[in-house]
C-alpha cells in the first residue's frame, strides 16, 4: 500500500477533496518520512512539525481553502516567513525573524497549503554548500542552491517545495535528487520577500513529484487552473538542442537525450535538431558578468558590515563583481537583449526545446553543488524551464532533460514537459 | 551668504573635496533647516540627527570614500535600513527593524553619503497619504508616494533623497515640491530591500536639487561617472508629446510646456510635435490591471494576517486585484510588451520626449496626493523619466515637464534634462 507521503501533490489533493485522505494524515505521513530520512539527508534548516499538524487539523475542519488545501510544502530558507527563522544559509542571518511571509508563501497558505519547514540553501543561494546530502546516495551532492528543497521532495518528505533559480538552482538540484522542477518565466511570480542575489535573474521556482504537481502549485499562486490544460495540448513539436556547451556534458547525458528523443518519436512527436546560434557564445560570457556585478550591488551591506561572516568563495565573487565597470555590465546586458531577440528563430517550428538539464548524474562530494552550464543562460534569457524525473544514469542516479519554452509561454512548456514525462515512465 | 543646506549636492561635494566645507558643517546646516521647517512640513518619519553628525565627523577625519563623501541624504520609509525603523507608512510595520540596508542605501553609505533619516511614505507607497505638507504651501499636498523625500529636498532639508516609483511616486512629488526627480530605467538599480508594491513596475528613484545631483547619486551607485557626460551631450532633439491624456492637464500645464519649448528653441534645440500612437490607449487600460493584480499577490500576507490595519482604500485596491483573473493580467502584460516594441517609432528623430510631469501645480488638500496620469504609463513601459524644477504656475507653485528617454538610455536622458533645466533658470 502506498504511503500518503509518496503520493504526488495532484493525487493527494484529489484524495483530500474526495474525503479519502485527511490533511492531518498526509502531514503526519510526511513528518514520519522526515523523521526516518532527515538524519541522513539533512534537508531542513527548520522544521515546524507541530505547527504543520495544527494547521492540517484546522484545514480538515474547514471548507476547502483552494487548490492546495491540505498539501504540505517546504520552503527554501532564503524565503521570508513570519513564523519561522530565515537564515539564507548565512551566519549573518542566524536567528533572523522576518515580519512577513514572502508573497508566494502567503499565497500558498491562502490556497490551503501547509508549511512544514525551511529547507537548506547554499550560502545566499550561491555556491557554498550547506549540510544536505543527496537522498539517493549520501556521498553525492544534492545540487544547489535549492539543496534542501530538492532533497526533501526527492526523499518523499514533502510533495511540493519552493526553490529559487538565479543560475541553475532549481533545475539542477531537482535533477540530482529525482524531483520535477520548474523555473517559470522571469517575473511570472513575485520574488517579493526572497533574499536577492542578482535582480535581473532571480526567479521563484518550484519542485514537485511530477510536472503536474509544479503546474498545480504555480497555477494556484497565479489564480489559474493550469492542471486542466496539461493533457489537452497535444503532441509537442520538440527542438533537440545540445547547446554550445555539449562538451561539458558527462557521458550519460547523450544516452539520456537519445532515449528521451526515441521515446518521444515512438509516441508520435516530431523532434528536430536545433543549433544554438554561434552568437550565443557571447551569452555564455555575458551571463556571469551580469551575475557578479549585480551580486556586488545586492550584497553591499553584508560586505560593509559582516565581511568576516561571508565564505571566502562568496567574498571573492563579490570582489570580482566590484571590479566590473558599469559599461562592461551594460554591454553584457545588451548581449542578453540581443540573444533574447533571437529566441523567435531558435524556437522556429518548435513548441519547446529539449536540452540536458544537468551535465549528468550528481557528482560525488559535498564541496561542490555541480556544474550549472546547462542552466545559466536559460535563466539569463528569462525563459521557462521544466524538468521531469524518470531516467537513470550508469550509477542508478537520476539524469534529466529539460523542456525550455518561449518567454511567457509557461503553460505550453509545462504541457510539453508533462507529455515528455509520460513517455519516460 | 548661502547656507550649506541650500547648496546642490554637486556643489557641496565639490566644496568638501576642496576642503572649503566639512561634512559636519553640511550635516549641521541640514539639521538646522530640518529643525526650522519640520514642525510645518513633517517630512520625516524618523530622524537620525546624532548618528548623522557622528558619521559626518568620522568622514571628515578619513580620506574620501567616494563621490558622495559627506553628502547628507534622506531615505523613503519603505526602504530597509539596519539602523533605523522601516514602517512603509503602515501601522502593520510600526517599529519594524530590518536586518540590513536596502542595496542602494548600503551603496550610498559605501560611497560616503550620510543617512539623515527616513521620510514619510504614503501607506505602502500607494495612495493613502501620510502627514507631510507641501513645503511651498502647507494647505497643499506634497504629492506621493515619496511625499517626505520630495518635501525634504524641496524644503532644503537635504540635497539628496531616495524615493520609489510604481506609478508616479517620484516624478509627481518632485514636481509638487520643487525638486529634481529621476526615475531610472526599470531594473537599472536593484530594488532589493524595498517593500514591493508591483514587481513589474517598482523602480528606485532619486531626488536632488538639480538634475546633476540625481546623476551624481545614481552614477555613484552604478560605479559610473555620469556627471562628466552631462555637459558634453550637445543640444538635444526633443519630441514634444502631450500624450493621450492631455484633457486631464490643468490650465497651467499648457503654458509650462509652451514656455519650456520656446526657451529650448531659442537656445537652438529642434523641437518636433510627437503624437502618441492611438494604440497606446490600451496602455492606459492595461497599466492599472497589472498594478492591481500584482498588488493582490504582493500583499497576500498583510491581507491574511493584518487586514484590519490596512486603510479602506488600500483594501479595496487589493480586492480589485484579487478579482482579476490571470488571463486578464497576461493580456494586460502583453499590451505593455506591444507598446514597448513601438517605442522605437515614438522616439524616431528625438533624443528625448518632453511631456507634462504632472497635471499642474500641487492640488489643495491632504486627502489626495494628486493625479499620476502623466506618469503611470511611462513607469509601466520602464523608460527613464527626469524632471527639473524651475517653472512656476499661477499660484507661484512649481509646475514641471519631464524628459522621457528610451529604455536603458538613462545617461542621454539625464543630459537632455540637464540641458533643458539650464534653459529654465
Amino acid at each position: 500500500m502506498i504511503e500518503p507521503a509518496d503520493l504526488s501533490a495532484v493525487e493527494a489533493a484529489r484524495r483530500i477533496a474526495a474525503g479519502s485522505l485527511s490533511a492531518e494524515a498526509l502531514v503526519r505521513s510526511c513528518l514520519d518520512r522526515i523523521a526516518a530520512r532527515e538524519p541522513q539527508v539533512q534537508a531542513f534548516e527548520h522544521l515546524a512539525a507541530n505547527e504543520a499538524l495544527r494547521a492540517a487539523r484546522a484545514l480538515d475542519k474547514a471548507p476547502s481553502r483552494g487548490p492546495l488545501h491540505g498539501l504540505p510544502f517546504a520552503i527554501k530558507d532564503n524565503y521570508d516567513t513570519w513564523d519561522m527563522p530565515t537564515t539564507s544559509g548565512s551566519p549573518i542571518y542566524a536567528g533572523n525573524r522576518p515580519s512577513a511571509d514572502a508573497a508566494v508563501v502567503a499565497l500558498s497558505r491562502q490556497a490551503g497549503a501547509v508549511a512544514v519547514g525551511k529547507t537548506v540553501t547554499t550560502e545566499f543561494a550561491y555556491f557554498t554548500p550547506g549540510k544536505t546530502r543527496n537522498p539517493h546516495d549520501p556521498v553525492r551532492t544534492p545540487g544547489g542552491s535549492s539543496s534542501g528543497s530538492a532533497a526533501a521532495v526527492g526523499a518523499g518528505m514533502v510533495p511540493l517545495a519552493f526553490g529559487s533559480q538565479t543560475v541553475g538552482s532549481v533545475i539542477r538540484p531537482a535533477v540530482f535528487c529525482g524531483a520535477a522542477g520548474y523555473k517559470p518565466s522571469f517575473g511570472l511570480l513575485p520574488a517579493t520577500g526572497i533574499k536577492a542575489l542578482a535582480w535581473s535573474y532571480d526567479t521563484v521556482g518550484v519542485m514537485g513529484r511530477t510536472v503536474a504537481d509544479c503546474a498545480l502549485l504555480v497555477g494556484a499562486l497565479l489564480g489559474a487552473d493550469w492542471l486542466a490544460g496539461l493533457d489537452g495540448a497535444g503532441t509537442p513539436r520538440i527542438g533537440l538542442c545540445r547547446t554550445l556547451k555539449w562538451s561539458e556534458a558527462q557521458p550519460e547525458a547523450g544516452p539520456a537525450l537519445d532515449a528521451t528523443r526515441r521515446r518521444c518519436e515512438t509516441s508520435g512527436a516530431k523532434v528536430i535538431e536545433v543549433e544554438m546560434p554561434a552568437g550565443f557564445a557571447e551569452l555564455y560570457e555575458a551571463q556571469p558578468v551580469v551575475l557578479a556585478y549585480e551580486m556586488a550591488h545586492v550584497f553591499a551591506d553584508e560586505m560593509a558590515r559582516s565581511r568576516d561572516k561571508l565564505s571566502a568563495r562568496f567574498r571573492e565573487q563579490i570582489e570580482r563583481g566590484q571590479a566590473i565597470r558599469h559599461v562592461e555590465y551594460a554591454r553584457a546586458k545588451a548581449v542578453l537583449d540581443t540573444c533574447r531577440a533571437q529566441l523567435g528563430d531558435l524556437f522556429d517550428g518548435c513548441d519547446v526545446l529539449m536540452t540536458p538539464a544537468s551535465p549528468g548524474e550528481a557528482p560525488v562530494g559535498h564541496g561542490y553543488t555541480g556544474n550549472p552550464i546547462f542552466n545559466g543562460v536559460w535563466t539569463a534569457l528569462g525563459v521557462p524551464c521544466v524538468t521531469a524525473p524518470g531516467l537513470k544514469g550508469p550509477n542508478g542516479l537520476p539524469v534529466g532533460v529539460q523542456a525550455i519554452g518561449r518567454i511567457g509561454d509557461d503553460a505550453r512548456t509545462l504541457a510539453a514537459a508533462h507529455w515528455i514525462e509520460a513517455r519516460l515512465s
